[in-house]
């Protein structure tokens, strides 16, 4: 397969197959590389290309040398201890969200993490958390022993002021908050908005977990549909037209799980829906770093006049910080640091620092656009697989880390997730992002960084092949449906 | 006053002194400190105590030596930027839970914190946050940029098991789930466990952040008294045998807010009546390091057997890591487990290493030596302040964060915090640990580190005398109130 890697170097693409052999656990700590020129040679590099691959996976403390023996995989390296203590996952488990949330976090070697929700390790490794700790503590070392600022590191808060300026959205630094993460800003506002019994609207298909949160709180859930452009408007104003609702969850930009951004003219007939009939948007923008900054969004369209914005450093620095923000107008967000304070007294001003020191320096916006170049490079090649499979996918952006697709006589999801689990495989099937999980869906969500893995690619082929020996005109949906696809 | 400091030095003494000057913004960065010799003069003490003071204060890294200049006090030093848009606090504004904890964030130099909940920070600098990071990189550099296992880090739950095991609670690593402090640990167990509707059992007087965070989720609360020995088991077992109650929040050590400890009877006691009615007890133990490993708790006493203890490094490592923890049996572990994976993905790996680095050494067993000590030394100072002042004393420990006190022809407590805030004191008035915060209480919550700032005995001094002349047989609570002292 061509693949066309316009910011790639093979220097670079030589370091991420080396490094994801020894996150998958291939390579061990203490194992020896092969020498420069037995690898050159033996793939076909040149000698300097595979120079600069050792030093690329040095720099991101994957190896070191030993001064004359070679590079050696570095004992810090690779996915550290494991929790013996875990349970072994079971393949036929009930899928729900909860137990797709938990398989998200079992890494085995060896398997493939289609649906996975995560970019690679390897594409945020360039940003090393664990370098920047002596900028942390520059002033103020005694406020790393009290509880924060209950809006947050206002150094962090002034640098989340210009990264929205960068959106078109201008706000002031109380018009921003802290969060553990943007699932921790979507709790928030839930708990600050949602009583018992509300009814909410929410995209479909959209983010699961946000679904969960949202019944925990015992909130109705009422799905608007999510096209290529954005939600559904026209079903949406109908609702609103019979309904007395106040709050609306959507993404604008990349979407989960389509992968699709909203549409300038969506963007601003939404702002003027939701002006219109009072009602409370909620745009989470999870995956900014993963788009052009001029790319729409209802938040800046609307300049936060009822909309609230979420964001999150979790998918492009690192998800073990726990940082991420909720920005609106200042009556939302001092509601918002209230109950922050109430339910936790502080944010943590210890990962805040540690993340506007990440922040500060050029550093950041060199792996912004590397992060974008690899996801571009990574949807072209992952489209060109589907195509190749002759699967439907539900919309082609030029840059996404999902694509949401179907394959053909490949009827539920479910069923495939199931077969390809003991395979190695994991998928995150479409029933998943419906807020009915017992409804039938012939769609999945895909991480374009894994979209070639030769195992999920090997192993969805022989499923394609014995569905289309089994499919027969009565197997389609609505006609009838054999019982090893039932539930 | 003669205090007896025996586990604190001189030069210790010394250094506290001129840290707090730093730290209160007295001193302030770039500030050359007295010379030694000077310094040993003026104040009487020798050369040697002062160098050994100085020494101290470059170890906790608020001043450094310029060589040959002598010792200046450094730029990351002190509090930090100020919050330039944080709003002036109004000093006649509402008393509610959120007001005060809101109080408790702004920190300026000459305001006597006498009602902050929180140790001063020269107590929690000897274990220096900024020092560990090198050592959380040892293994799994990979883990640093992924959501972190639902339990949250392995070897720091290892940890975890010991310490519980110091305290005579035997558990496994999955029977302990970490959290961002002990509030987050509250609101999950909350989340989990209550219903709106729900009849829930809090101490009164009580952790206020409690009451709001279960007023927020719905339920109805119900007081049980706390007595110097612990929860009132006569009024529990009562209510009890009247009602249908799952849930009873309380505090074996160290009560917040009257300073007490449970008896090993009390604790016996409510562990067997806990097993009669099929009542959960969450023991929260935010306080566990300010005391002997041998105090009785319900949680020891119950084998965490319908216990769930709720631990916490806020008050003695630090509260800006935002790092606590749950423990209790393995099904209910594991469902809060599953409530913490949907609500936040997972905890901060990042800060549950650098919290894990620090308790490694035996420099945190030192360090929280220190710590009994200082409270001690505090404690007994505090009492003698009190007692000078004809103050009744709830209950007398021999180390404690915290007394809850009240003053001769002080009625209300509320009053009394408004009339000394315009002067710099703060104090935590005892409505605000009621479940009806209208109530007035002439109890007041105080941090024993602070009993003894000029500022707070003078101004109380003032305002005790000015009690006892406006103070006739007729302003006896009860008998008649004067309009002044109305709310």
């Amino acid at each position: 397969m061509t693949v066309d890697y316009p910011p790639l170097s093979l220097a670079e693409k030589v370091a991420t197959d080396i490094g994801r052999q020894i996150l998958a656990g291939a390579l061990k700590p203490g194992d020896k590389l092969p020498s420069l020129r037995e690898y050159a040679r033996l793939n076909g590099y040149s000698k300097n290309t595979v120079i600069a691959a050792f030093d690329l996976l040095s720099e991101r403390a994957l190896v070191e040398p030993h001064h004359g023996k070679g590079f050696y995989v570095r004992e810090m390296a690779g996915l550290g201890e494991r929790d013996t203590d875990e349970d072994p996952p079971a393949y036929n488990q009930a899928i729900d969200t909860i137990w797709l949330m938990r398989q998200q976090a079992v890494r085995e070697p060896g398997r493939a993490h289609l649906g996975e929700g995560f970019p690679p390790v390897e594409w945020l490794m360039d940003m090393r958390v664990d370098r920047f700790h002596r900028h942390i503590v520059r002033s103020g070392v005694a406020n790393l022993f009290r509880y924060g600022n209950r809006y947050g590191h206002l150094p962090l808060r002034q640098h989340l002021v210009r990264r929205l300026a960068g959106y078109g959205i201008e706000v002031g630094p109380r018009q921003v908050v802290t969060t553990f993460g943007a699932n921790h800003a979507l709790d928030i506002i839930i708990r600050c908005h949602v009583r018992p019994g509300d009814t909410v609207l929410v995209e479909e298909p959209g983010y699961h977990p946000l679904y969960g949160k949202l019944r925990l709180q015992g909130a109705n859930l009422v799905a608007v549909p999510r096209r290529a452009d954005g939600p559904d408007l026209a079903v949406l104003e109908s609702i609103l037209q019979r309904n007395k609702v106040r709050l609306f969850f959507m993404q604008s930009v990349a979407h989960n799980p389509t992968g699709t951004d909203i549409s300038a003219d969506v963007a601003q007939r939404l702002a003027k829906l939701a002006a219109a009939h009072d009602l409370l948007v909620v745009d989470n923008d999870a995956m900014a770093d993963f788009k052009a900054n001029a790319t729409p969004r209802v938040s800046a369209m609307a300049q936060l006049k009822n909309v609230i914005y979420v964001g999150s450093f979790s998918k492009s620095v690192s998800a073990s910080l726990r940082v991420g923000f909720i920005a609106g107008d200042k009556a939302h967000v001092e509601e918002l640091a209230d109950i922050k304070l109430l339910l936790h007294l502080g944010g943590s001003e210890y990962a805040e620092r540690v993340l506007e020191a990440m922040l500060r320096g050029g550093n950041f916006l060199r792996h912004v656009k590397r992060l974008q170049d690899r996801a571009r490079a990574a949807t072209t090649r992952g489209l060109e697989v589907l195509h190749g499979m002759g699967a439907t996918v539900f919309a082609e952006p030029a840059q996404s880390l999902y694509l949401w697709a179907r394959f053909a006589n490949i009827t539920d999801t479910h069923q495939l997730t199931t077969r390809l689990l003991s395979r190695g495989v994991v998928l995150a099937p479409g029933a998943l992002f419906q807020l009915d999980p017992e409804r039938v869906s012939p769609w999945t969500r895909l991480n374009v960084a894994y979209l070639n893995e030769p195992v999920f690619v090997d192993s969805l082929n022989q499923e394609l092949d014995r569905a289309a020996g089994t499919a027969s005109p009565l197997a389609r949906p609505g006609l009838f449906t054999p019982p090893e696809w039932g539930r």
